[in-house]
């Protein structure tokens, strides 16, 4: 069985740097297009044999070192008690927004062995298939970045909404919050009872946060997740936009914490090496480089990375639409060469 | 004449520190309202008393120490020539982008003494106009943000164009960053000598880039337009979402760097405030809490902007347009009563 993840994701030694993709099931991929085209989005996420096969490519494929669930993080909006519906060149779009006292009351803390048994199921499905090749990664939005599309009812340029019931409301906001993270604990333990063997929390929009903020209303929610669930498996906290916030990110707990390629590695690893395996971090966009010189850029990241406790190599967010399938092999080759212990 | 924003930019003592608004001239007052009500954006950036008219209203209603001109930083693509509609919901929508060799060969270096008339007749009514009351800001796009703009054709998500211009073919994309920044520079020039009394550059996707492509393809364009003008006013340089690129900052040679509210301004006094003024960093978001707080939260960024050369209070972002006049009020007067000297 290939462990290097697994192993970097604990600090221990790995012959060379494990690397996967964020979206690495995705668009950019031919096969995942065949797929798609005969299935709507949340067909592929609530059918375990699809959802496992789109899982699978990119470790055939490209060689990567870890399979991550197909998924969205807004499985969890359903059971909690809000219709999600994806619309083309739009992105999701949530029912009845939670905006006041009864929006937030309607709400419910999800039931994620039960009512998300889809997941589960694929998570099972996917460790049979993958016969320990590579380790699975499951996962769930962060409390703040779900509670922004539960609020706002979809995506959103400057949350409005939601920071406005977090200023005006703060208790209405903080009991929102608290049946998110519950949720969230419930869901990830589901997955890790079910087979997976590494946890990402994804907080796609903590960077909308300032510090203080981000102090206030997300991080208890974050030390709370993850004190849950710590132990049986790493878990990983990816904060997308977090470059003001790394004195923060130093008190999650997590084991491994994702970097987005807005950060220098080099003080992402002076910062938050010392306790953390780093994940991260190259522009998605350095895909779109000639190969010489994306392995210039795998090169400078590894570099800094090393002072780390562990590093898992991985774009600093996910691999775009239109990203060549060629450039994510010759990165996954890239990582692997410059990386291996002599 | 109050003139502490121009010694706070100076960095020298103030009876209490000075404050303006970014997008102070803008829809969030019923005043603006009124006049946009029957004029559409162009006209408005392009008739000198109009422009005058809604630059002044802040200055009276909120009482800020300094006016900014009201105008956009896509104004010099027209000259450059590209075509520029802004359209109700979508955003502005640029003619031709210019994506290949063909496109930024029909590019030019604008002459905004001429061609930008109307922003240097709106300069020097509206120096006649505020009789020395508040100092007048001009301002310019940075180099990389209006490239985006003329690459992408409007806003973007992942600036994908503009990126694969600049890793792809990267000596056309410093071409077409030279012809922006020569552009920059005679425009800034030009506002200066219509009388404006301090400039500032907007870098609003700067955040888009990892600090070593900042490095590489913005930075050396902002020292060089820095360094074009310096000497007679202050230099203000505001790059959004860089809390990964202090270090960066450090070298523009700006007398003043903009910080935006995701970076906790006890660091910026800390990395940047030692020879540069710093201007900022209030979430916009924050002019929804209950005053009190909102009094709580701008005591906080005074405190920690302490130890910097100077301060000038502003928010970290333009002010949204569902803001209370009222809150906009609120703040001007709490910073004034929370700062002033005994």
């Amino acid at each position: 069985m290939n462990d290097t993840f697994l192993k970097a994701c604990r600090g221990e030694d790995v012959p060379y740097t494990p690397v996967w993709i964020m979206r690495q099931a995705g668009r950019y991929l031919k096969e995942y297009q065949a797929v798609r085209s005969k299935h709507d989005f949340w067909t592929m996420c609530k059918t375990p044999e699809l959802a496992a096969e789109v899982t699978l490519q990119p470790v055939d494929i490209l060689g990567v070192d870890a399979a991550i669930l197909f998924s969205d993080i807004l499985t969890v909006l359903e059971p909690m008690g809000q219709k999600v519906e994806f619309i083309e060149g739009k992105g999701p779009v949530v029912d009845n927004p939670a905006r006041d006292r009864a929006g937030v009351e309607r709400l419910r803390v999800a039931e994620p062995e039960s009512e998300l048994g889809y997941v589960m199921e694929a998570i099972k499905l996917l460790r049979r298939e993958l016969e320990g090749k590579v380790p699975l990664i499951g996962f769930s939005g962060a409390p703040f970045t779900l509670a922004t599309y539960m609020i706002e009812g979809g995506s959103s340029k400057n949350f409005l909404n939601t920071k406005m019931m977090m200023y005006r409301e703060p208790e209405l906001f903080g009991s929102l919050m608290e049946k998110i993270t519950d949720t969230v604990i419930a869901y990830l333990g589901a997955q890790i009872k079910a087979g997976a063997q590494a946890v990402q929390i994804f907080d796609s929009w903590a960077g909308a946060l300032s510090p203080q903020d981000f102090r206030t209303y997300e991080l208890p929610h974050i030390k709370k997740t993850v004190g849950a669930l710590k132990g049986d498996v790493p878990v990983i906290y990816f904060a997308n936009g977090a470059a003001g916030l790394l004195d923060e990110l130093n008190e999650t707990g997590a084991d491994v914490l994702g970097i987005d390629w807005r950060v220098d590695m080099g003080r992402a690893a002076r910062v938050l090496g010392k306790d953390h395996a780093l994940q991260g971090n190259l522009d998605p966009l350095s895909l779109f480089l000639p190969v010489e010189k994306l392995r210039e850029s795998v090169k400078d990241i590894l570099d800094k990375a090393k002072p780390a406790k562990g590093h898992i190599f991985n774009l600093g967010h996910g691999i775009v639409p239109q990203t060549p399938a060629e450039a994510a092999r010759d990165l996954v080759e890239a990582v692997h060469e410059l990386s291996r212990r002599a």
